[in-house]
């Protein structure tokens, strides 16, 4: 494989190659910069790198002994994510140039474990619905989705194996869907989220996109702090319940043919895949996480809403005024009918490995102004459960559609073994 | 009331004096200075305060209508609580003198009401056991508790009417009860807590230390957003069961003899004081919120114990090797026996209003050196119910002891107004 293709490479393929002495860090990341350099103007995807800070991280993995499974493995970082030794500007100009004095959990973990941060990938305003700069990979002049919208298109684009995201609706799985890339949300609490700046703390959490499941199961391993063990799919055809969700009018023709596309041939495969109907108290769960969403927001973003607020944009301003509107009484409703639905959910996996659902509302949205519908993935995310995306379909436009998966509370290893049964099964046209 | 007993006052009573124009938030401030310049030599309960900074902001409460509820009404702020104005040095040499950008959210939220903040009270090193300076306001040669050290004894020490503290284990309660004070560790994700360092997330909980209940009332209808309505006791007696806990033995005799004498007299003023048992599955559930309190520390503190190893208390570098070491499984197992706790808590309380039960170890101890036991607390802790407690006894030297009463989940208001009923009924040795 040429130098120029390591650029390509899963993050498991290039610790390995590393690690056998095949390629250098210095080597990998100067295909990524090379990559970058040559799509950036168009893609927009990071918020900060500079290629020097870069170079010198990995000419000093390549001058040490490994310490870590992520020797030499380059990292995009969602720019809501602090770093040390980069700025971390949170999509907000409150915050431009700001450097935080300590590097998040995530960073130092992955560091430590001998990961290089290649820089920083663009967010939307503090990971809420105003758009960054960046573009859809497959298409300029559509939305890449956020609010983790340069990792996603940063990996979908071949600039890094592997990108931080976080997810509080649907962050992290609807810009995987819309770029082409797998992005998983692990069960809430699952990687340490501090040193990330809150959106809201009951449904924050820290995932990943990438474009291998294997890199899945080695970044677990670094953050959570377990043996790395291969990530085999199921000895035999597993059962996959599917569900449509109270939401299923909104999900566009392209992700309805995408669920029914998949559940069809994931039967043919020998999956057991029975319809699942979500319970009662899911009506109206979305609008609950919604609320949420809007009413912690408003309680700890009263600094820049009090100090900086002509620095917000209205959507943010619509959105704190809607929180700080709130009251505590009808937030408390709110967090009932979540912890409701999530004692309820556990029934719907009755004899089930996991769940298939509709990812997000279909094809990335035209122009940048808009970055999507939020809700599909956001009920999941509402009741804590991991789920992945899987980019296994194409829209009328050609673009990429994914698939959701969804595992038990605390079952991601489950689910990561389904979801790598259901990707070989399924194939995708835009990994690989 | 001659001016320099202002800081004998209560929030409560400070907000209603400023509002009819009674006195001024300059001479409330006046009056806690001048209280911390008499005894802060001996107490070292402040690790910030700069005097002109507080009175700065007094003018400008002065000069200006009113904001909020708060008007005026001074507070202490735990040190790893961000301020944009101080220092936030977290206990730790490697933080001295860091100046955050932002406010936290407790902090934004309050001073938006009005609210003053006085200065940084001392914690210890991040929240964990490696003491501060500190004294404790009834025997300086005696510990203050910890980890809201400085908060504790600045209210005990009639220095601010109320202060910020933080509990993941006992870190409120343990303080207020040995410096004879209120100490409230509300609902898990009551208050918000954007902006605090964390200490293991799945249990850090922002609370309160006040000498009147009322103020607990008064500063959540701030934190929360709801309105104000006035604390009343129950109309009838209320029923309390008397939870000694797996943990009896490790109680001191002052503090079961507090819980028994507490029992008895409020049985005699009416109360049902039923004995009730925890159930099982609470055996080991203090060491579960342990290893949960060390494996989610070494997560997020990778970044100090990387760079700054050497300026960490050998303590601390303890429960950080220990979290580190810790396996993934293992965390996983003690995560769910306190969901496992939370589920079987709920039918402690069946016919009951609240729990009562050992506050903490006893007196607070000789020296510095050891803050105390956190076992007591960090059981109700780690199920996230409300705790307060109340000081409402002595010990054999004198000292204060304190009782703890639990609410349901979600049921402070409850709790609260039990609180009020029993405080009546108990009295308080240090209480006005």
């Amino acid at each position: 494989m040429p130098t120029t293709d390591l650029n390509h490479l899963s993050a498991s393929a290039i610790a390995r190659k590393i690690a056998a002495g095949e390629t250098t860090a210095v080597a990998v990341v100067e295909a990524c910069l090379a990559r970058i350099d040559e799509r950036e103007e168009t893609l927009r995807a990071w918020a900060f790198i500079d290629p020097e800070l870069a170079l010198a991280q990995a000419r000093a993995c390549d001058k040490a002994p490994a310490t870590g499974p992520l020797h030499g493995v380059p990292l995009g970082v969602k720019d809501i994510i602090d770093t040390a030794d980069m700025p971390t500007a949170m999509g907000s100009p409150i915050y431009a140039g700001r450097r935080p004095p300590t590097d998040a959990a995530c960073v130092a973990l992955t560091r430590a474990a001998g990961a290089i941060m290649l820089g920083k990938t663009v967010t939307t305003e503090f990971a809420g619905s105003f758009p960054g700069p960046t573009t859809n990979p497959y298409d300029a002049t559509r939305s890449p989705g956020g609010s983790s919208s340069g990792s996603a298109a940063a990996v979908a684009d071949l600039m890094a194996p592997a990108a931080f995201g976080t997810q509080t609706g649907s962050s992290i799985l609807r810009p995987s869907s819309y770029c082409g890339v797998i992005g998983y949300k692990p069960t809430f609490g699952t990687y340490n989220i501090a040193g990330i700046k809150a959106a809201a703390q009951s449904l924050d959490t820290l995932g990943l996109h990438v474009r291998d499941l294997d890199d899945i199961q080695l970044l677990t391993s670094v953050l959570v702090n377990r043996p790395l063990k291969p990530l085999d799919a199921p000895g035999s055809a597993p059962a996959i319940g599917v569900c449509r969700t109270p939401l299923w009018d909104i999900a566009l023709p392209e992700t309805q043919a995408a669920l029914e596309d998949a559940a069809s041939r994931l039967a043919q495969a020998g999956a057991n895949v029975p319809e699942v109907t979500a319970p009662a108290c899911f009506d109206g769960l979305e609008d609950a996480r919604i609320a949420i969403n809007c009413y912690e927001r408003s309680r700890h973003m009263v600094y820049e809403w009090r100090d900086h607020r002509e620095a917000l944009s209205g959507m943010f301003q619509t959105v704190m005024q809607t929180g700080l509107d709130m009251d505590y009484g009808d937030y408390v409703a709110a967090m009932r009918q979540t912890e409701d639905c999530r004692q309820a959910a556990s029934a719907m996996f009755d004899g089930l490995d996991i769940l298939l659902a509709p990812c997000v509302d279909g094809e990335a949205p035209e122009g940048l102004a808009y970055s999507g519908n939020p809700r599909l993935p956001g009920l999941w995310t509402a009741i804590r459960l991991p789920a992945i995306s899987l980019p296994t379909h194409t829209g009328p436009n050609g673009l990429p559609v994914g698939v959701q998966l969804i595992g038990r509370y605390r079952d991601d290893d489950r689910l990561l073994s389904v979801a790598k049964w259901v990707l070989e099964k399924l194939g995708s046209p835009t990994l690989n």
